[in-house]
């Protein structure tokens, strides 16, 4: 293939694409195949001749499609939103035809392995300029992280990989970790000769969006020398509304913070931001990144901050935070129905009132249905149903249909139970 | 923007993609900016109005192009080579699009970690299962990993971020790892009461593209119980050659393989392959890989093997291997100048005969003259230039055209020097 014809092909697939997110609420959302279906599509070797474009892309319909799950179709509510705009799928040519190396993004898991590395590291040295004397080894071996009950599984794979004792704090009633939590089990470490370093507060928990209370908790870590990393991955692209800006006090104590641009604003996977607040901070920052080459990510970003603007951003996080407000408000309206914690951005929690059993066999039939696509959470022992508002292109008529497509299951299951 | 704006300025980015490439070499191959030129080209902050693609696309050449090494010009000698091509950036635009999450690809330098990793967890839960009543800590504080003393310093840093301790192994004159060189370290350490559990192997080094012996190292490590982890991020593309094949012999020791097909394979970056031999091993692997995410890479393999085919692409290593040697008959005509390892596949290492200072000397007015780019390595104590044909658009005319500019620098820097 030629630059000639590369011209020619990639305006068709310019096309293909268009076409591809202009009907993509046709597509099904969920794919009908089980794994490994794509073994008998597909030759078991690659081919000895080239082939042309065009039987390239005739099998992107009969092979790909199939197994596909439509992450962008307004009928996908499942998990948190990955990003997609056409100003970040520009970028993103531009990018690979330059091909050269970039900045230093990562994914929102990388950044806090990062920031327990820098700051395992950075007590290790503390330590021993006052003792010279105790191995790194021997001082890791008593070292103790902390995060919430409610963190992400890669904040405690980040303990594994880093070799440290984790620990998870107990939250409160909104699932947030409170200051005394943190100081309580801080004091029982530091007496049983533990060496606490680091806390990993979130900012929006993947399973019900909560919030730690960082203004209690940014001064215990800073009097303790405990390094306070932020994993806002969903809820930091919010930020950029000014009425959100109150969920960021106590950010003045942390020492780093990251998030996540390709969930929610509109910069196409995989682009995550991280900021350390002190310059000998962000020098080990680079020390301990994994992987040595990097796309060049900060190109989506300048596209899609340019070509949207901070309005248009604003903009769209609103949209979503109000079509969530909206699905709250219909959920309210049923008797039948709970909401399961806060709704401060794009998620709803909400479950029917019963035992989990009932609605496990909800949210099977939700998902077996193929209609939506949702997944669940464990919110206090409860099993609970989560909604978030994921798609650019989910509009008030997606919502009002999927919560008329979900009551009508729950009728139906309902009628089904013995009076 | 909407589909049908994305439909026509899609095309045009098209057109400014293949203009690029097609003129790149016209393009200055290093730049002339000082980190830290864009503060002052663009604004603070981001636009609060949304601007048009117009606005954007006029701004790549006056902000983004003067910043850029264009490591596709066939002027790029520097490194190893970062695949381009046509196929992999129309798969890449489909992926953007679908912007589902793929498979389980990451960089070479997660690969060593992930290996690393999952090595240091089986050896654990090993000796725990003799011994019970040793904590993981301590066994960890126990163990030693290897590696060549020519390996990527992404394999010293594997050993850093999973706490243990790493050696370099010496090599032979061809910087190779010998059988016997890695025994007698095995044996002096465990003597001195530690465990080595890991032995990462290069296949095509960095500095000098040299080939570990793994058909002696193998056995060795299979009789220790030692992972033996092969790391083959350049070379391992070129084993689609049935010529290249004996250099892969004693592969079947080997507990995983790691290879960059967006090194030497036309998928463009970022795509690094990873295979384990054991079912089990690739259990651990996913559990010790980094991001939770990952971007559909697949689709770009998939579109370049069958747009290329194998004789494609066998067709493209053979071109560049042949490149490279037309470069080392040029170099070894040249009484003037030496070859400083063995050249097997893409890459050459020479040097003036003398000094290391005259070398330095001679790599500083090539790279400040901006028409060809190298790095050096260190050989055996001395400084050395590297020569690494990189670019899919890299032709013989270029080389040789490469070779004069080296050679009529090193005549002007000769002259200079007293006789």
């Amino acid at each position: 293939m030629d630059a000639a014809e590369f011209r020619r092909c990639g305006k068709e697939m310019v096309d293909y694409v268009a076409d591809y997110l202009e009907n993509i609420e046709k597509r099904q959302v969920y794919p009908d195949v089980e794994p490994g279906y794509l073994r008998s599509l597909i030759p078991e070797e690659a081919p000895e001749e080239a082939e042309s474009y065009e039987d390239v892309v005739k099998d992107i319909e009969r092979v790909i499609m199939p197994g596909v799950t439509h992450w962008h179709s307004p009928y996908f509510y499942a998990y948190f939103p990955t990003a997609n705009s056409f100003p970040a799928m520009l970028a993103d040519m531009l990018c690979g035809a330059i091909g050269c190396i970039g900045f230093s993004w990562g994914t929102a898991s990388e950044a806090t392995l990062i920031a327990l590395l820098a700051a395992r590291s950075k007590v290790v040295k503390l330590i021993q300029a006052d003792h010279p004397d105790r191995s790194e080894t021997d001082i890791i071996s008593k070292l103790v992280a902390y995060s919430s009950d409610q963190a992400h599984s890669s904040v405690e794979r980040a303990g594994l990989i880093g070799g440290v004792r984790m620990k998870k704090i107990p939250t409160d009633k909104k699932f947030s970790v409170r200051g005394d939590a943190l100081k309580k089990v801080i004091e029982m470490d530091k007496a049983a000769g533990l060496i606490p370093f680091f806390f990993c507060a979130t900012l929006g928990t993947t399973p019900s969006c909560a919030f730690d209370c960082i203004t209690e908790l940014g001064p215990i870590c800073n009097a303790e020398k405990i390094w306070m990393h932020i994993d806002a991955a969903y809820a930091g692209s919010a930020f950029i509304c000014p009425e959100f800006r109150p969920l960021l006090n106590g950010i003045e104590f942390a020492d780093s913070f990251n998030f996540n641009p390709h969930k929610w604003l509109l910069v196409n996977f995989d682009c995550s931001a991280m900021c350390s607040y002190v310059i000998s901070h962000l020098i080990s920052l680079q020390h301990w990144q994994i992987p040595l080459g990097r796309r060049f990510r900060a190109l989506k970003m300048w596209f899609v901050f340019r070509m949207y603007g901070l309005k248009g951003l604003q903009a769209y996080i609103r949209k979503h935070v109000g079509l969530a407000k909206e699905f709250e408000s219909l959920v309210r309206a049923d008797q039948r129905f709970e909401i399961s914690a806060d709704v401060v951005m794009g998620l709803i929690c909400f479950r029917l009132k019963g035992s989990n059993e009932l609605n496990e066999t909800l949210l099977k039939r939700i998902n077996s249905a193929r209609k939506i696509h949702l997944v669940p959470c464990q919110l206090a022992g409860k099993f609970v149903l989560r909604f978030a508002v994921c798609a650019r292109t989910t509009e008030s008529r997606h919502v009002q249909e999927a919560w008329c497509h979900i009551s009508h299951l729950a009728s139906e299951l309902l009628q089904e139970l013995p009076h």
